[in-house]
């Protein structure tokens, strides 16, 4: 008996604590070249999973995107719009495939710094419908988070009950996830400082947005609707309307630039650094 | 409409067939040197998805086993008996790490040769009691059947409900998988000739079984119980019990040389090959 209670003591599961966790996302953007065919930056991986480990906070899930591993084999196939010919078949192995590989390269940084990370593999586990996840245990995930191990998740290619399969990006899951596991805060990783009033690599004079309210974020989600000059951010925006249902659950979203160096630690931390921070008020 | 039926008939949902897939094993020893840490055996790996290219069969399931890769990390840190300490945490992290990257390698063959291929992660959708399978979702795999998917599994460091987390061997893996899958059959490849009664790396005068019935196999595994200095079948013995409740459930499995070339091929085909049949009667 001492035995097992010895192992409801590492597993935590006899506190029944919520365990509250932190969702960061690390944009593909981040780890891989997006202009390139797979150009992975290991060396960014390496210091991101330096951080990681620096900051030993617990209760943390990363969730990583494709950059240029997932995006363009999922585009040569059209893999998001679903199953309309046999031969995409082979496309939606290769994605996945690929998805994988980039992200056990990243899994080799967590190795290499001892960091107990064990991935989580998206289309092993969730099932979509038009899309949008239907079908998720977290009882697994929960497990892993009670244990004290880092759960890893990845954009992939998932099977889809009406469209045969698609395309589960990074930035749902990490809402769901957010919500299903009553996370505390969301970080997302990108590479530019925050969300932009204009995409700031086309816009030299684009104003970041330090702090906005639920309702500040949906009129710009109304204003990008209808497309103007100086409007989609780079982007971004589509991303970030994908945290909406999880600040509506009162789960506050930092965008920081995780491009540079401590930024991804300080944030772990609840250090002060720059970037956007959504709230519900 | 037209299109949702035709995605229909793509998914074959609509014919609401049984699969009634063929398991198909490959033993860590073909794909690995198991006397050595990390070596890889990548063109085995191409000449058996060749071979089940070439083999053009519907409904197949591929699980492969750990050798060289998964089996040194799990014994230096005692995966299998389950978390008694801290340091395990990392082990399991690190044994699930190498086993996906073993199976990409295997993936890598499957996609040179445009087979469409998955891979579903054991530790993502299995969890264990006490070392047996407890949890496992079975609507996952067979919608990828369904669409003519091949799914590859593997054997995995999974979390268990009463350990913490264990070991889960391809070989119960096979045996869950034929029943939960109603299989038609199990190919069970190794890096001998079939069954014996001794084992035939260490005993010259070693007889291959080419055919066994249940009986006679509950008999063998009766007499290995108490070890006798020609019982232990070169280790194969504890592997292939695990078929029992699959043949038990009226589920043929046949023992067959997976490092000789065509084998795969021909027990594929339903050819004529040598090796060890098992049936129920």
């Amino acid at each position: 008996m001492e035995e097992r209670s010895q192992l409801e003591k590492l597993m935590k599961v006899s506190e029944l604590k919520e365990p509250k966790p932190t969702i960061l996302k690390v944009g593909g953007s981040v780890i891989t070249d997006k202009n390139k065919e797979l150009d992975a930056k290991t060396q960014v991986m390496n210091r991101l999973a330096e951080e990681i480990q620096q900051a030993k906070i617990e209760n943390l899930v990363v969730v990583h995107g494709g950059g240029g591993f997932g995006h363009p084999t999922a585009q040569k196939y059209n893999i998001k719009a679903g199953l309309k010919e046999e031969n995409q078949k082979v496309g939606f192995a290769e994605t996945h495939h690929i998805m994988t590989m980039l992200n056990g390269l990243f899994m080799d940084a967590f190795m290499w710094h001892k960091i107990p990370a064990v991935s989580v593999t998206p289309s092993s586990c969730i099932i979509t419908e038009n899309g949008r996840i239907q079908y998720f245990e977290y009882t697994l995930m929960k497990m892993l988070l009670q244990m004290d191990f880092l759960p890893v998740l990845y954009g992939d290619a998932v099977l889809d009950t009406k469209l045969g399969f698609t395309i589960l990006s990074g930035d749902q899951l990490i809402s769901r996830l957010a919500v299903g596991l009553n996370a505390e805060r969301i970080i997302v990783g990108v590479d530019v400082d925050g969300l932009y009033n204009c995409d700031p690599k086309a816009e030299k004079n684009a104003k970041l947005f330090a702090h906005l309210t639920l309702e500040e974020l949906k009129k710009l989600q109304k204003k990008t609707v209808k497309p103007t000059a100086c409007d989609v951010t780079g982007g971004m925006f589509g991303k970030i309307a994908e945290l909406i249902p999880a600040i509506e659950h009162g789960i506050s979203a930092k965008i920081v630039n995780a491009t540079k160096p401590n930024h991804i630690y300080k944030v772990l931390k609840g250090e002060d650094v720059q970037g956007t921070l959504i709230e519900k008020e």
